[in-house]
């Protein structure tokens, strides 16, 4: 062989492992999840944690899962402990009450937990590291375990999985049992998103809008700030660019759903008018249903359901000061799976731990887009 | 053959001819139906469309939904263009999302559509011809084959129609989201029915509270003026004159109802107490339940119990400003539906598309009263 | 023989057969139920209601239901007549609708009846000997029958009981729809559990705060006096000492529940807090589970999810002045026999009129208490 053919081999080699590097945390990691069946107990919990920490948004990574909470972290440190309390009570709950260690594993126990501990951490109105706080965030997320048990075998009948039902469920419950003006655990109020009577100052500043596009993806995490949220959207990336793609498709069309019927401008600038817009379209876009342009429309028609059901719960439980979560989201997205009709239904994808990536090769159903430049 | 004998029979052939001309439009034309299947789309879809419309009052004849849509350009065009769109704009998604031609045909997809898009007019406040509101009453009408194709194997598991939930679930939304005071889409508040706190004037008007159950009918249809609700009755009675005369006893009883806990004055004369007992009287009196005495009974006690739940959820639902539409009709006749009681359950009628007249000579139900003035 | 082992053997006699005549009136009495077949319509009507009115409390034993009307005719004789009407209105409805004998002798349509009727008679605002009041307390009576009919399918799917569903129901619409300044059936308004804007007196009432925790059982029938309270308790005793102290357990953990969020100081000494409480773990500790230290444990989580869902409740709903009856209970207690997890679904037991002592001497589920003093 020639020297030249020798070097271009082995650089060839180094960049096949520099991607295969890159690519090993890409997906579900599946190889990493069985790698750690022979590894400790608290090594696992801490695979199937990071993992329920990106089931918040529909990912299946411990990585992403990792990331994530190093932008809660530097979002907010005080959140981040709470999140991963709520995170840890629901888990161990699961276990204590006698689940599988198969469904446990898959951080199915967690992402609930988390979140209800976040939106506790985000509502209550005694400060950051109240430490009381601590004992709610507990509760709540071994409630969300019980309700997350008992939800299953009744969805399951229509094959529906529990989705974040439990954790809406929970944090309605503490919110409406603390109350805005109780002496132990205060919670702000929840402003509706709908326009005020006096009206809105007319002129549209479009940057903090397009950024409110962008921040819609981290309201889902209950963060605010530009870095983590562009942080979370790198995790979702490397789980699968398709569901990061949908996921900002999906705030921009709650921005535009918020704009049609004139919401308040600061919930448009802060992302909360489009996080549910995001999950809907995510979970369209790719996860539930094998991507093709039919799914992608019913993404967006999703995306704008969700978006305008987030409007109006949100009006209506601010009636009683409780704020619409992920209500708005989890119903329409539950709809969807359950529509019959077959441009919908015969695309659906029953729930497994894998990126919408893995679904683009089967050219049955998509072969005219198998050569995207979206497969990864 | 003497020649009296000949013209006794020719004047037999032409009254049998003409009977036959007025049977041909009367219960559901079948015959109709199965003409029609080699006629191009854009006729078919005129046939669909207007049983769509008789659907709404639960009556399967394409003659009689053309009546009723007349009786509503008299009452209002812009009423009538609204529904007319809405009925469209849910018709094309059923066929968009891909439900077969069978169930589109028969105008399942259709009436939750109109029914929004009327109401969505009823309740605007910024006048006729607002031409922005077809686009709410569109995107309401196709999000109402959304919700109908996906409760429909929920309800299907206990054998259930979808019947007109999913204009109720949309409404409620639409009313949410945009609210009273929005630039864009203002609504009327709902009043509540409740008896307000400074009392009735305490003389009671008969002939307006007779006029009240008649227009109790038109409510159906968000109409309360006497001419066009006399027309949609008379399009109840071609269907059948059962479900007509049910449809005048419910809405009775719903007066009657109101009367007993005190509502408002004005909402038993416009026939706001009516239209929730007509429509469980009718549901229960002939179409879901072959009609005997006993059904009878049972239909009464539908229209006494969805009048007093219709009287409670307006109460409730005014306290955020909605209406409670036929959410007490809907959920009362889906009670009795799941009934076990042999007394009840065993005179079921699988829902297809037959009028109650049909069902009467089944002897075995109901041999007693066969000879009933009441076989059309 | 020597004469005093013959008096040995007659005392020992005597005192067998006193033992025995006590015993005939514990657990579910079936003798007495196996020997009523062959009594006229009248007396069974009887031993039927005398269960439904224990039904309330979960227990099924007829005498245990005379004392409890002994019990609520010592509190309010109009309270007992009132009570005593729903419970007749709703068991003769089940047998009107067509129900099997064997459901209605159970008492199983008796007691939404005789609940409804009670909480009718306790929110009514018009003072006893009202007697307009029987109308609504038999037309409610009769409706719950309607619902427990129609519910029993919809949660059979899942194994369910109908359980208190149709009482809470039937109130909640009720109360909706006669409101509090109806001129015929004004009601009181309900006050929320949550903390009122001023402050609490600080100091707590100890005695005051134990007599709240045995006021909780009573409250299951609406009944606010001590003397009652303990004849229920006896009531529960004579059918399952498990129960009764279970009963106790959760009122207090109903109490101290309501401490951790700082609830109305009147609530908490007139038992409100505690009844929900009583019955999640009445229910879970014994009566639909196995009794072992782990069901005990989940009675007692049970207990306090019960107690805080009821104070979140109560907060919401008391918005549109309604209470919060016993849907957290209710739901709490559906939720728990949902879950799937083995530690808890394993001891579950099918829904059968047994007292939970019957249970305890299956050997392979409950060996090491098997000698325990709790059994009877």
């Amino acid at each position: 062989m020639f020297p030249e053919e020798k070097s271009s081999q082995r650089s060839e080699g180094l960049r096949q492992r520099l991607l295969h590097k890159l690519l090993y945390c890409t997906g579900d990691m599946q190889h990493l999840h069985t790698l750690m069946q022979d590894q400790p107990l608290s090594v696992q919990l801490l695979e199937w944690s990071l993992r329920g920490v990106s089931g918040v948004i529909m990912v299946d990574n411990p990585v992403s899962g990792a990331l994530i909470l190093i932008a809660l972290t530097l979002s907010s440190p005080w959140q981040a402990v709470l999140g991963s309390i709520g995170l840890l009570a629901s888990t161990v709950t699961a276990i204590i009450i006698g689940h599988e260690r198969e469904e446990v594993s898959r951080g199915q126990y967690g992402y609930n937990g988390m979140l209800v501990a976040l939106l506790i951490g985000a509502f209550n109105s005694a400060g950051d590291w109240y430490w009381w706080l601590l004992l709610p965030a507990c509760v709540a997320g071994a409630t969300t375990t019980f309700v997350s048990s008992g939800l299953a075998p009744v969805l399951d009948r229509w094959d529906l999985p529990v989705s974040v039902f439990p954790f809406n469920t929970v944090l309605l419950l503490y919110l409406s049992c603390t109350g805005t003006n109780n002496p132990y655990y205060p919670n702000y109020p929840a402003q509706p998103l709908g326009a005020p009577l006096i009206n809105n100052d007319t002129r549209l500043h479009v940057p903090k809008l397009l950024q409110g596009v962008v921040l819609g993806v981290g309201q889902i995490y209950a963060c605010d700030a530009l870095g983590p949220t562009v942080l979370i959207l790198g995790a979702v990336l490397l789980f699968s660019p398709i569901m990061a793609l949908h996921a900002l498709l999906g705030s921009g069309i709650g921005t535009l759903a918020g704009l049609s019927v004139s919401v308040r401008r600061d919930a448009l600038y802060s992302g909360l008018t489009g996080f549910n817009g995001a999950l809907g379209c995510m979970a369209v876009g790719g996860l539930l249903f094998s991507l093709n342009w039919r799914t992608h429309v019913f993404a967006i028609v999703c995306a704008f359901l969700s978006s305008y059901a987030d409007i109006a719960f949100s009006n209506v439980l601010a009636n009683a000061g409780l704020p619409a979560s992920s209500w708005a989201a989890t119903l329409t997205v539950t709809l969807m799976l359950l529509v019959t009709g077959r441009a919908l239904s015969s695309y659906r994808i029953h729930p497994r731990r894998n990126s919408p990536e893995q679904y683009l090769q089967t050219p049955s159903q998509w072969t005219e887009n198998n050569t995207s430049s979206n497969t990864v």
